[in-house]
């Protein structure tokens, strides 16, 4: 942060990755963040409260900067790292590493997190027929997913240039805890692990539980 | 570009928002590019050269830069305007523009350009049973992502600060086509309406046919 300026507020959720990702981003630099938070399976993102005075969508993370509020996971990590160590110097590879955080938007998240939300806190009893008909292809799309990131991994220790960026950070909190759904093993995805492994023995790395 | 620097060839499909985004963007800050053409309907990027030489995904656009190649329309987009006039100075502001890029990813394009895809190209008697009754969801979430969009510029000209950004860029791309898919009305969005004519008046632009 510049001298001066506030320290950012997170509006969260402690079992969400989404969330997790901002924390952890926070803690590898060293840098004081607020917490607040919320229930989403108890609605107390939908309180009239949060609506008008957070987020009008109802969803969380939520970055609040003095007066402003960013959403957007990524966004808000990118907040926080931008212009440090975490984001690459290098003009390709800083673009490279937004590469892999939009496929982590567009191509896991929807499928991995989505299927750790329906199975493991909603529950397979309590989902909805159109939610039930999704299971399958999203289970497909995420081992596209998690197998495209294990062929990277074989070849390099993270996911752009030689150190630990942003694109690790935001695609480690839910493939960590992907075992969750109990749709994907990470057994299947060995560079993976060691990937993990790797993100875990960082030096002021956090845990999602803590 | 760096003097010197290689001249970017986007491989692409002229009918994609996500291509046409690229060259916008370029048009945008006067910057040459090459262009490879494939058609996805006739398989041009599931070949045998295409996948071993381009993308392994079997995805475009994909940006390259002389050696190395860059999925993902967002983070092209990105690296040629990196440190330009279409990326906000100011560190919030930056990271709202991706803010709203990522939104684009997550809630607007996987519905507004996938119906497009579908009832425009695909034809809705060919669609799949999984693919018919995902249009109902993808039409309401689509009708949210406009909405939400049409509430801020009612507001605002552009999406962050006083000027275009990429996120006026990622946006407008599969926006001022929507109507293509015969799901959404852009009469119903009148904000969005004066947005558009606002990025269709920008000096430099290009249209997505041109």
């Amino acid at each position: 942060m510049t001298d001066g300026a506030p320290v950012p507020i997170l509006h969260e959720d402690p079992v969400s990755g989404n969330c997790y990702k901002i924390r952890l981003t926070a803690a590898l630099l060293g840098m004081p963040i607020e917490r607040r938070e919320y229930d989403i399976m108890k609605g107390e993102t939908r309180t009239p409260a949060f609506l008008s005075g957070v987020n009008a969508n109802g969803r969380i993370p939520v970055l609040q900067v003095g007066t402003r509020f960013l959403p957007e996971s990524n966004a808000a990590c990118w907040y926080l790292a931008d212009s440090s160590a975490l984001v690459p110097a290098d003009r390709f590879d800083r673009a490279d590493m937004l590469r892999w955080m939009f496929f982590e938007q567009y191509n896991h998240e929807p499928n991995v997190a989505t299927l750790r939300f329906w199975m493991h806190f909603v529950g397979r009893d309590k989902l909805t027929e159109f939610q039930r008909v999704q299971v399958e292809p999203k289970w497909m799309a995420g081992t596209a997913a998690l197998k495209l990131m294990d062929q990277h991994l074989a070849a390099n220790d993270w996911f752009v240039g030689s150190a630990v960026t942003l694109a690790d950070v935001a695609l480690f909190a839910y493939t960590h805890v992907c075992e969750d759904s109990g749709c994907f093993h990470l057994a299947d995805y060995p560079a993976v692990r060691r990937w993990i492994a790797r993100v875990e023995g960082l030096p002021d790395f956090v845990a999602m539980k803590d």
